[in-house]
C-alpha cells in the first residue's frame, strides 16, 4: 500500500530538515502506515527519518517493514544503533529477524545488546524453526493466584508497558507453573475484593515449546483465543503465541502449499529482486528433476513402439490420456488433503476413503469414457487410417475410464499414506505424483490398445 | 479432536440422568472442548445434553459445532427452542448459520425471534456474500468523546455482556459517526480524569460494509488489530470484524485457492458425507470440461499425422514436451501470483515482469534443452528407427527450450492480465491454462520437427 502522494512531501521534509513536520508524521500515524509510506525511501533516508522519533517508536515502525527491507536496514546502519533498536523490539519479532541474518552479523550484534535481552534472544533462537518456541514472545502478563482483583489490576498496570497483551493474564504458582488464566474483561467485571483463584479458569488450554507451529495456530483458531500460553517440559509458562502471529503462520502455510503445488521450492524473498543465478538455480533444479522423472514416459512410449508404428492414430490420444490421469488425481488429492486439514478424515479412515473413491472413480471414469467414445467415434475415418473407428472408440473410452479410476485412487490414497509416514499430505498434489500418474496412464492406454488391436 | 474416553461416560451420564455430572462438564470445560466431545453423539443426544445448561451457555457451545452439525441440529429440534438459541448467539455466527439454511426454514424461524434480534439478522443477511458486512458483528463497544476515563470504564462494564470484545472501544459522535478509537489497555493505564477525546486515536483505520472480506482480512493482519471497525456510506459505525473471523477468512481463501488449482469447484461440505450424486455432479463437471478442452490436443496431433507416420519416434517425446510446458508455466504463475498477493508486484510492473521472465525462461529452457539433448542423443539408434539420432536430439532440445520459454511467459503474464481484467490472478494456475499450454506445446514441437526432418 505504497502511497505516492506522501513520498515527495516526506523527501522534501527530510531535505528541509523539517523536524516538526517529520515528528508529526512519526507520532500521529499508525506504525504500519509509516512503514508503508517509507517504501519508496532508500535505506539511508529511512534511517534519517526514523532518527526523528524516540527509540521505542523507531522499533515499532521497524517491526512493520517487510523482512527484505529489515535486512537491508540492518546492513545499512552502525552496529551500535541497531543493537539499541533490538533491545526495544518485541521479543518474537527480533528473533524472527535474527534468524534471517548472517550468523556472523548476529555474533557482532548480540554482545552490544543489554544482557537480559541478549539472553532472551539466545534462548528463543535455540528453538527449532516452525516450533511454538520459535514464534512465541516472552512478554506476557502473569499473576499469582492469592491476590485480589484490585491488586491484580494494579500489578497489570505495572506490567503493561513490557507485555505484548494484557487482555489474557496467566496465573502461575510459586514455581511459575501455569495453573489458570483470566481475561482482562473478567477482571474488569469482577468485584475488586474477589480472589484471583476464585475467578480464574483452571486447566487452561496450552501448547508445549516443541509443538509444531501449525498445530498451535489451528488450536488458537479453534478456540478463538487472543493468545495461547506455551509451557516447557516442567509445565512452567515460558511464553505466549498471539493471534497476529497465528495469522502470519496460516498465510505462510498457504504460501508453502501453493509453491509446492506450483513446482517451486522455498523461495523466501521476492524472486524478481533476488540474484538471478540463485533464482535460476532453484527454479531449474525443480524443473530438471521433474523433466528427468518425466523421461520415464519416453521409455513407456518406446516400449509400445510396435503398436504406434502399426496404428499411428493411437498416439493422437496420448495427451488426452495423460491429462485425464493428472486432473482426476489432483482433484482427488486436493479433496482428501483438505478434508484431512479440516479434520474430517483421519488416517484410520483409509478404508472408508478407498471405498468412496473407488465408486466415485468408476462413476467419473464412465462419464469421461462416454465423452471419449463419442469423440473417437465421430473422428473421420481418414484420420484414424487403417483401424476401425468403432473399435478405436472402445479402446479409448475404456482407457480413459481405467485411467480416471486409477488417478482418483492414487490421488486419494497417497495423502493418507504420506500423513501416516509423517510427511505433509500436500505432497500428493505435487507435480512428482502427477508424473507418476502420467507414466502409468500411458502404460494402461497402450496395454488396452494392444489387447484389442494387435 | 474427538475424545473417545469421555464419550461413553457422557452417554452413561445421559442414561442415568446424572444432572450434576453433566452440569459440571458443561460449565467447567471450554465450549470448544464440549463441542468436540459431543462429536460422537447424535442430534437428539446432543440436544438432551445441552438442555442441562442455561440457554446462553447452550448458544456458546452450539457456535463451536461444525457447520454441518449445526444444520442437522436445527433440523432436529422444535422451532421454538431454536429461535431462543438464535437470540443468544453472537450476531455474526447466527447470520453465518442462517445463510446456510433453506430460505423456507429461515422464514419459519425468524418470526419467533425477538424483534431487535430479528431486525439485526435481516439486516446482516442483506449484505452480499464475501463482503465486510456479511462477516461483521453488530456487538461492539462504543463511547462518546466527551466523558472521562472513569466514566468510560463504568459504561464499558455495562456494555460488556453484550459485546464481542471490549478490548477495542470505538468513539462515536452524536450521529454515531466513527471519530476515534481507544484500547482497553490505554483506558486502564490512563488517569481516571482524562477525557476520552484527549486519549483516543483520531483517523482510525476502518472498512466499509461493501468492502471485500479478503481486503478487510489483509488490512487487519497488516495492522495486527484485534478488530476492524466497519462503517456505512455515511461514515456511521455499524459493526466490527474480529481477529477470529479474519483467521477463518484466511483459511477459507487458502482452501478456495487449493480447490481451484486441484480441478475442483466450490464443494463446501465434507465430500465424503455429502450426497454421492451432488459430489459426482460437481467433480465430473470439472473433469469433463477439462477433458473437452484437452480434446484440442487430439486435433493438434492429427494435424501433424504425416510427420508422426514418417517418424514414429517423434511421438515418444510428446508427453515430455507437454509436461515441460505445464511445469514451467505453473512455476512462473505460482511465483507471480504469490508476488502479487504479497504486493511485491503490481499490474503496472508488467514490463519488468516480462523482461525478467523472458531472460529466466531462456535460461531455464537452455538447461532443460541440454538434458533433453543428452537424453535423445543417448537413445539407441534401434528405437529412434529411420532418423538420425543427432538430428532428433537437436529437434527435441530446441523444442524443449522453446516450450519452456513459452510456458514461463504465459505463466507470468496471465496472472497480471487476469488481475487487470478484474479476475483472481490465481486462475492462471488453473488446469485450464495448463491445457492451453499443452496444445501450444504440441504445435511448437511438431513445427520444429517438420522444419528439420521433413
Amino acid at each position: 500500500m505504497y502511497n505516492p502522494i506522501l513520498l515527495p512531501e516526506l523527501r522534501q521534509m527530510l531535505r528541509d530538515e523539517d523536524r516538526q513536520g517529520i515528528s508529526e508524521v512519526l507520532t500521529e500515524l499508525h506504525p504500519a502506515t509509516i512503514a508503508d509510506f517509507t517504501e519508496g525511501l532508500d535505506v539511508e533516508e529511512t534511517w534519517r527519518l526514523l532518527a526523528h522519533a524516540p527509540i521505542d517508536r523507531q522499533a515499532e515502525v521497524f517491526e512493520f517493514f517487510p523482512i527484505t527491507k529489515k535486512i537491508e536496514m540492518v546492513d545499512g546502519v552502525g552496529r551500535q544503533r541497531m543493537s539499541k533498536l533490538l533491545e526495544e523490539m518485541a521479543s518474537d519479532d527480533r528473533v524472527d529477524l535474527l534468524q534471517r541474518l548472517e550468523p556472523d552479523l548476529v555474533e557482532e550484534l548480540l554482545p552490544l545488546v543489554a544482557k537480559a535481552d541478549r539472553q532472551d534472544m539466545r534462548w528463543l533462537l535455540s528453538f527449532p524453526e516452525d516450533s511454538a518456541g520459535s514464534i512465541m514472545t516472552t512478554e506476557y502478563a502473569s499473576l499469582p493466584a492469592d491476590i485480589t482483583v484490585a491488586e491484580a489490576l494494579t500489578q497489570l498496570r505495572h506490567q503493561a508497558p513490557d507485555t505484548e497483551t494484557i487482555y489474557y493474564v496467566y496465573v502461575l504458582d510459586s514455581e511459575r507453573r501455569l495453573v489458570g488464566f483470566v481475561s482482562l474483561r473478567e477482571l474488569i467485571l469482577a468485584k475488586p475484593a474477589t480472589m484471583i483463584r476464585d475467578l480464574m479458569h483452571r486447566d487452561p488450554v496450552f501448547a508445549r515449546v516443541n509443538d509444531d507451529q501449525e498445530r498451535v495456530a489451528h488450536e488458537l483458531a479453534r478456540y478463538n483465543f487472543l493468545a495461547m500460553p506455551v509451557v516447557d517440559e516442567r509445565d512452567r509458562l515460558v511464553g505466549i503465541v498471539t493471534h497476529d502471529d497465528v495469522i502470519d503462520v496460516v498465510i505462510q502455510e498457504a504460501t508453502e502449499d501453493a509453491l509446492r503445488m506450483g513446482a517451486v521450492g522455498a523461495l523466501e524473498d521476492n524472486h524478481l529482486e533476488a540474484p538471478f543465478t540463485t533464482v535460476w538455480g532453484k527454479r531449474s533444479a525443480w524443473l530438471s528433476c521433474l523433466f528427468i522423472a518425466e523421461l520415464m514416459t519416453f521409455g513407456a512410449m518406446a516400449y509400445f513402439e510396435d503398436a504406434i508404428a502399426a496404428i499411428v492414430a493411437l498416439s493422437f490420444f496420448v495427451p488426452l490420456c495423460i491429462s485425464t490421469g493428472g486432473n482426476s488425481g489432483s482433484q482427488a488429492a486436493t479433496l482428501i488433503t483438505r478434508a484431512m486439514a479440516l479434520d474430517q478424515v483421519r488416517p484410520a479412515d483409509w478404508w472408508k476413503v478407498i471405498r468412496h473413491e473407488l465408486v466415485m472413480g468408476i462413476a467419473l471414469g464412465v462419464t469421461l469414457g462416454t465423452i471419449a467414445f463419442v469423440q473417437a467415434a465421430l473422428t473421420p475415418q481418414s484420420i484414424v487410417g487403417n483401424v476401425d473407428r468403432w473399435l478405436l472408440a472402445v479402446v479409448v473410452s475404456q482407457s480413459v475410464t481405467m485411467i480416471c479410476l486409477w488417478g482418483t485412487l492414487v490421488g486419494s490414497v497417497l495423502p493418507l499414506m504420506f500423513r501416516r509416514l509423517g510427511f505433509d499430505p500436500g505432497y500428493a498434489s505435487s507435480p512428482f505424483v502427477a508424473t507418476l500418474v502420467d507414466v502409468t496412464g500411458i502404460v494402461i492406454y497402450f496395454s488396452i490398445a494392444s489387447f484389442y488391436l494387435l
